[in-house]
């Protein structure tokens, strides 16, 4: 059998395409989750699929599954991953790997490759979560963690209802969430951080994902004069904001080098010059890939601002804004990933996801990996999101390669 | 001769009426330098000037000077401060100190007392610098620090013309700015922060008064997304801010007890949970009554944003918005003040002042000393400003038994 190379430039020139359609007339990018541009990229991808001659399912999510060979009986190889984005975005996040999943199936057909199981390509709803709350939505409801009706009676930040907003654009589906329930899961994705590209790699074997734990800390302490009130006498709600940032540093991160651990956004009141701030309200994003560890340093950080507000003379208080365990993925397939990369002689690590993906909700039900890319500078979520083709290219191979091996019956 | 005990009574209704002029349809207080509230509040303060029989004299930046046994000719003993105040102000603050000069003068008057030169109390121009910059306006400018066309022409934050405003209130006085010079100044204030109250004290003599130093801090790092990008790639310049917060508190204020450091106000940007912050914009309030430990920590600060700067990655650049020198008042007068404060039994102590006063400007063309009455909760520039009736009289009768032996001869 031929073994044809993979479509880069048709998967970039679809990328593209996909990209432009979601444009305003400044050339920004949103296509928030069930917005008229989603419409409009679902119709795109719909179509593509439909040309690829994949049977198309959507489900009572939104769900879009392009089904090879289908048969709604047998468990599929599935990959996928989203087309919503946030506002301002690149192409690629999400786009990379529904499409690439939809160019890994079109070389299998050109090669003549008879599948042992249906191969489906899958777009999920709502990753991005800029619009309805939780992210990673339809790949949720998919896996069971989420209950239908609770997720379409969701009201989005613009007071709109998601079931309804589903429905207005035509993608409420009647495929009962969760029917096709796959043999095992790939989600190929840029990677969105600056290691691989640092370290001079090309392919990231994600064997794990970081649990992540957001929280907001309110902290109250007295305001009063900068030049009146002796050292002694202040209750410095900035300087306990300043501290709770030292400490994720330096008691935290540095020393559990898996840990990472940021205060994003940070706001004093009254916020003068000339006064001893009498509020803070900052954000602690804290994640760990080890659920033991992720646990500890979530402990060690609670009992810290418990030692912290007696200190300072300060009050604080904490408020969980998420919370996602750390996921594992599969080792089998994080092997195949690792050893198809090898094969293809292009330089590979074994690696965790810093950032959620709809893979780690499919873990919840079947074997589950992702490969990612490199992203220069490390940018996503961005106008400047960018991977090169040769890049593109070499994971979307990855892809084919594990793709034939699992579907192929001898390696599977 | 009898000895007329000070009227703490029409002191507190004279303050009262002063406060009220100056509110707005909702009670609040707002006397901005040559506003039509302040247009009101010096033509009050002219009628009770003018009621105790003193001469009055304005200059041409709209310092209101009230003479008894005036004598342009002779040093005058001069007591005051300001009237004018910032927005949402109590009652207190500045006005205090002019409205118990002139009780004090009014007690001696009703003595018979027979001062052996000219005792005036003084109402000096935009002292709280909100609308006009620099504050300390009208001392400055009366103390040969800055020039007069320059004062006039200063364009405020409403883009009025200071000069403009003064005459439009009718306030351009005819006198030339330090015409008189007195031979002590003495000025009777609001502590505006917390010890005298923590300390169980009635009285400051306050000896020497801060120097000042306003920087803002501009930092700049590299934003990126806060799961994907490993501790050691960070660039973050929120928590190159929370160093310098920290570096502040355990390195230079509380080593130094003389120092005090405040970071007031703080803004990161992109200010999101998941993005490590790209820029950090704080401002540094830094001061010390000494002038060569005030000039050491402000080094100190320097060098270490030097370090930090290398240290974290990031650039850090400093503008420098105000400084003003520390101020030494004159060891004699306050003495004089601890003496009438221990003659009397209240319980006192030699201080430094925070906060910027007109006397720092005094002090710079005659013998010049304060003296503080507990501020409640320490809280002043605020409605809440509040300062018991006891304590008024307290430091007013201070302030007359040390105007009584200055001005009786014997004891100057």
């Amino acid at each position: 059998m031929s073994q044809t190379e993979f479509d880069a430039a048709t998967l970039a020139a679809r990328l593209a395409t996909l990209g432009d359609s979601a444009r305003d007339a400044g050339g920004v990018l949103a296509r928030l989750a069930l917005s008229e541009q989603d419409r409009v990229g679902r119709d795109l991808l719909v179509d593509w699929l439909r040309e690829a001659g994949l049977e198309v399912a959507v489900d009572a999510i939104g769900n879009i599954f392009g089904i090879w060979r289908g048969d709604l009986d047998a468990a599929p190889l599935m990959l996928g991953s989203h087309i919503d984005s946030v506002v301002d975005a690149g192409v690629y996040d999400g786009c990379y790997g529904v499409l690439a999943g939809l160019g890994v199936i079109e070389v299998l057909q050109r090669d003549g490759f008879e599948p042992e199981c249906p191969i489906t390509v899958a777009a999920f709803t709502n990753e991005e979560g800029n619009r309805y709350a939780p992210d990673m939505m339809g790949s949720l409801v998919h896996a069971g963690g989420l209950d239908l009706d609770a997720a379409l009676a969701t009201v989005g930040t613009d007071g709109t209802i998601l079931g309804e907003e589903l429905a207005r654009i035509g993608y409420a589906g009647d495929m009962a969430p969760g029917t096709l329930r796959p043999r095992a899961f790939l989600e190929l994705h840029i990677e969105q951080g600056p290691v691989l590209e640092h370290d001079g790699l090309r392919i990231g074997a994600v064997e794990n994902l970081q649990g992540i734990s957001w929280q907001e800390l309110s902290i109250r302490g007295v305001a009063n004069h900068a030049g009146t009130t002796p050292t002694r006498l202040r209750r410095d709600a900035g300087l306990a904001a300043a501290r709770i940032t030292t400490f994720l540093r330096d008691e935290l991160a540095t020393p559990t080098p898996s840990t990472v651990a940021t205060v994003g956004s940070l706001k004093l009141h009254p916020d003068v010059i000339n006064v001893i701030p009498s509020r803070a309200t900052l954000t602690v994003d804290l994640r760990d890939p080890d659920a033991g560890t992720f646990a500890a340093v979530e402990d060690r950080l609670a009992e810290f601002i418990e030692r912290l507000a007696a200190r300072e003379g300060v009050e604080i208080d904490s408020r969980r804004l998420a919370r996602f365990d750390p996921v594992s993925f599969d080792p089998a397939l994080v092997a195949k990933i690792e050893a198809a990369a090898g094969a293809r002689g292009y330089p590979c690590r074994r690696m965790t996801s810093g950032a959620g993906h709809d893979a780690q909700m499919l873990a919840r039900v079947c074997p589950a990996a992702m490969i990612f890319v490199p992203s220069r500078d490390g940018i996503s979520h961005n106008p400047r999101e960018h991977t090169d083709v040769d890049d593109l290219a070499a994971g979307a191979t990855v892809l084919l390669d594990v793709v034939r091996a699992l579907a192929s019956g001898s390696a599977n």
